[in-house]
């Protein structure tokens, strides 16, 4: 398989391309062609900025662009308005002006941060992601969903900011720790099950692959993963309809990652143990049988994922965690549950005691 | 003169409507109907609170929107990220969803952290301004800009994010001490110089009725003002054009405000400053003849405004300041300049000796 692809996110004058492939990162035009002024800020972490940051700098040297980097640390818990103000800070020092372009290079988290950055400084500049961790080459760096968390709440302070352009360089994978490795998996996964029952089908069939690193079947996983998210943002960019089905496991998730601390649990980890507990809830409800639910615990725990919530996480916590989700309308919580294999539903219309039974044994 | 007045803010669907008349606060349905959740949180300042809060708390619970308050400390000083985390918190604390509204009530600082909360917020939410003050009613509360000051530079963390509504009820004006309302009528002032010769022709014939706090004056300078603006950013929302010449005297003026430290110049007393000086760059420029820069001394002299630049302030310093305003393109500072009365560009097509005579000279 050719490794070299390009998507489009179509989203009118806010359109931009994906590129994905192997050893992007040292093609100095690929980047250097989507910053649009002569300065930029690359914004990575202490775990990647030794692994990729000198390839980033030489590309803007070599194409004669002026640039400034801030190393943030590695972590959820580093996900904050203090990172955002540090980047602005720099920014303002450095004298970066509305033409300047932000560069994300790393994971989730440098991503969001960086995006959020780019959105508010000056009331908005352009920005890049150059994603180097499975979960945000598939999920995090493509729609345009950025933001910090509160100590109330994860992803409460963001905005919708678009990049110019996403460069997902499937090569930087091979220094990924597994774990990490495998909560990306999570949001592979989801794709399958919340829309794609195909592709649910072809990962039970590749996993062991994905899992021994194969780098055509990486590729392929992460292509048809933004591929599934590009068309389901381009036909609803802000979240006022389909697009909330990419949420899928992520109402359980998001309070079990708030409620153990963010970091301990790693975001796909959360995301993955909230699948099964949406798909639990949907088998409760009788809109699937267990098979479906079954073949989502056995997938997941394939991908090497938590399948079973914190054993010391009570009923309390998780509903407390959930009603400020900000799916939730008027102390109502809304829910990603699955009709069937590859067809989900956003909706408040379950069973609470059913719910319960749900928290209580996953 | 009938004191009520609708604009219209043509922006799509964004559009909004400008109320403006005597005694607005009064009527809770003009609010209430742009309430669209059942929540609300109003921010307002220490100093504005004991006049109006009350009001309005009465005007949502008549309604029967739930509301909680946020009153932060009054001053351009407090426009900062942490003001804005305060909010944010209040919101999570109380657990506000993405259906809630804030309401900003009171001057320009209280508008511009309001909105940008609002803006950021679970990636956005509505809000509605009440502005109180000259400058507010007349400019900032209009127009969706947003944002909190940096220490390196003002309105460097922002957005742009309209409102619901504007409701300026200009008998809120009464209890404006002197030097603020006569730091709001620099605003109105430059809507003239910049773009309406007839209106600062008409504002030359009656400063001393303004100055008096004469109702009918007052209402139709900001009923002119809104207008302006209104038409203006419809036009161009974003400042990617027209927009900019609203900044006439801002790039002096932030400079000012910036070098002087935050508070102890009004913005609206920088700007009256910065505007003498880009009249007397344009001036030295031969693009502008000596009455217009002697009537906009003497315009701003009759509103009780500083037109002399701090004593203390070095070329250095407004240079420094300067080069990282928004408007700055690698390195060359924009600024509106006049090519007549009641017409101005956005230009950096000045030569830096005559600047400097200006820095000098002002």
């Amino acid at each position: 398989m050719e490794h070299n692809h390009t998507l489009n996110v179509e989203l009118g004058n806010r359109s931009y391309p994906i590129f994905i492939g192997s050893g992007l990162l040292l093609q100095p035009q690929l980047l250097s062609q989507y910053v649009k002024g002569r300065t930029a800020l690359i914004v990575s972490n202490t775990t990647i900025a030794p692994l990729y940051l000198e390839q980033i700098q030489n590309s803007l040297d070599s194409q004669n662009i002026q640039h400034d980097c801030v190393i943030i640390e590695d972590g959820e818990q580093f996900k904050t308005l203090e990172a955002v103000q540090t980047i602005i800070t720099t920014l303002l020092e450095r004298k970066h002006n509305r033409q300047t372009t932000l560069i994300a290079l790393g994971g989730g988290v440098v991503g969001d941060i960086t995006g959020f950055a780019a959105s508010v400084y000056q009331r908005g500049v352009n920005f890049i992601q150059i994603p180097t961790t499975t979960l945000s080459q598939v999920d995090s760096s493509v729609g345009g969903k950025t933001g910090v968390n509160h100590i109330l709440g994860k992803n409460m302070i963001g905005a919708f900011h678009q990049p110019q352009c996403v460069i997902a360089d499937i090569s930087t994978l091979k220094t990924l720790p597994d774990r990490e490795f495998s909560a990306g998996l999570a949001e592979v996964i989801k794709y399958g099950l919340a829309h794609d029952a195909a592709f649910f089908e072809w990962l039970e069939q590749n996993i062991t692959k994905l899992i021994a690193r194969d780098a055509d079947t990486i590729a392929q996983a992460v292509l048809v993963s933004c591929q599934t998210k590009a068309d389901i943002v381009s036909l609803d960019e802000r979240e006022s309809g389909i697009r909330a089905i990419l949420n899928l496991g992520h109402t359980f998730g998001h309070a079990i990652e708030a409620t153990m601390g963010y970091g301990n649990w790693l975001h796909g980890e959360a995301v993955a143990t909230g699948m099964v507990m949406a798909v639990d809830l949907s088998y409760r409800q009788q809109w699937i049988d267990h098979s479906v639910r079954q073949r989502t615990i056995d997938l997941l725990q394939k991908a090497q994922l938590p399948v079973t919530s914190p054993s010391d996480m009570t009923v309390d916590q998780y509903m407390n965690a959930m009603s400020i989700d900000k799916k939730a309308v008027n102390g109502t919580i809304k829910f990603i549950l699955l009709k069937s294999l590859g067809e989900s539903i956003v909706t408040s219309d379950y069973d609470p005691a059913l719910l319960k039974q749900t928290i209580i044994h996953s």
